[in-house]
């Protein structure tokens, strides 16, 4: 029995890599010769073909970087927009993860009370046929809505913590009467939640989302957490760069996985990765996942 | 174009019901004669006949109770552990729920970050097939995880207030250095996002989600917040009564529904309503709806 955040740090390492790539299918920004634009006319009449053509985007994005990533994080929303089928691509794109030797990070942002967090973990993490990782979660319901995740050692959740959006202030910055803000008591909860589940790496099955955009909460976070793990979103399109995610990182550069998502999944849009051309977008995603694994590895180092 | 809260204050008012009936399928509740214990050895092998049997308990929960409730609220989970099946089943039950005239509130607690926010609205709230009516979600990223859910005015937000499970309090009652708790900045914050969103009811399109577990919280809420509707789970199995719900209705009866999800589906199972035996659970649930419904008009008159 091996620890989820154990076998997640021993991968980062063996990888030499601390990216997760996002699998955030945006359907109008897939490339014509998988997706033809005028499915997406109607998309409830054509689910099944467009789901059909976000699996095959996958499986080609994930046969081209995963021999640079530890881990993968496909976002739930962007399957559930296509129905029952969209559900489909997203299981299908999960097992193709694994059979690469990836570990998954489900991004669904589930949260309940204590027997329906329980049956999201079972629905998640139990699955015999498929063995996800890792799921996030929301903390707003308290530890009954976070321990049902935790049951399965061999399995881990990520809280949301410090978000990387901009309203990220309107709850989350709030300050308490004692001096921390909403987040920090999150922060705190999180840490103190999570002491029951930390592996030999010592970081924690509880893991937690802070944000790149917020440089300096990162920085505040990772100074008083030294058990929590850092999922950091917000990488490239959203505004983060590798000086920002320093600080999420110990001083031996462990306890942290940036994420970027549209940055890679659509590297093929940008100027710099333009000339591999659309049809390429496998090559300019290895391209851009090879320079943000880079850049992060420099700056820690 | 009417709004969302105002099909939904004339449905109440027109069958004189304030309950809400929850879909929440605890497979191991469903009577032998609909759901075959042994499916559940294996779970995964079975997916597909044990979602069968899932909609098939849930059409006839809802030939039962159609008449009693303005409102049902399936809850994702118990459907997304089953997989793709288990989500067809979802999507069913709500097709169902919908040609019986009935509002559909889907209890899936979703929240992300902007533009992953707008894909779950497009994903549940526009699509034309089946018109979901309205969803829950979670307030912790702030207002551009809720405003994507407001934008079309027929359909309505639910978001997290207090909840009703033992842990609220971990996160929700956090003390603020301007004296209030977290669930009360969050009551006053979803207020006022609320406020481009009001219906001819005189309540928001954004409404909130108040446990019938903590009367003192909800009457407390309710004064404080004149234009959110509320929905009040909790009734029932988690313990609140009647005299408990009270005062999250206004001085006309109005503004809130109350949900039961395990008292009404799995009524058969109580001494009080035994005598229906297993198979005619459907009965047993609409003798349990009918008597909440009175129960509540009571209280409020």
């Amino acid at each position: 029995m091996k620890y989820f955040i154990d076998r997640l740090q021993q991968k980062i390492e063996a990888k030499d890599s601390r990216i997760c790539v996002g699998l955030d299918p945006h359907l109008e920004l897939i490339p014509e010769n998988v997706l033809a634009p005028e499915l997406l006319n109607d998309l409830e009449a054509n689910q099944k073909e467009i789901a059909a053509a976000v699996l095959k985007y996958n499986q080609n994005l994930l046969d081209a970087v995963a021999d640079m990533t530890a881990v993968v994080k496909p976002q739930m929303a962007f399957y559930e927009k296509l129905g029952v089928p969209g559900m489909e691509a997203l299981w299908q794109t999960m097992a193709y993860a694994k059979s690469k030797g990836l570990l998954v990070l489900l991004d669904g942002k589930r949260n309940d009370i204590g027997s329906t967090a329980g049956a999201y973990a079972e629905a998640y993490l139990e699955n015999k046929k498929i063995e996800i990782d890792s799921i996030t979660i929301n903390p707003y319901l308290g530890r009954d809505g976070v321990l049902p995740f935790l049951e399965n050692k061999e399995k881990g959740a990520f809280a949301l913590l410090r978000t990387s959006n901009p309203s990220a202030v309107d709850i989350q910055d709030l300050k308490l009467d004692d001096g921390r803000t909403v987040y920090q008591a999150v922060g705190n909860f999180l840490q103190e939640l999570g002491r029951d589940y930390i592996g030999d790496c010592g970081y924690s099955n509880l893991a937690a989302v802070v944000g790149a955009t917020y440089p300096k909460e990162l920085k505040e976070i990772r100074a008083q957490l030294d058990s929590v793990f850092f999922l950091i979103p917000g990488f490239g399109a959203q505004g983060g760069g590798a000086a920002d995610i320093k600080a999420g990182f110990d001083s031996e550069g462990r306890g942290a996985v940036v994420n970027s998502s549209r940055g890679i999944n659509f590297a093929y849009r940008k100027d710099e990765y333009a000339h591999f051309g659309a049809d390429n977008y496998a090559k300019a995603a290895r391209a851009a996942a090879e320079k943000m694994k880079n850049e992060i590895n420099e700056v820690i180092k």
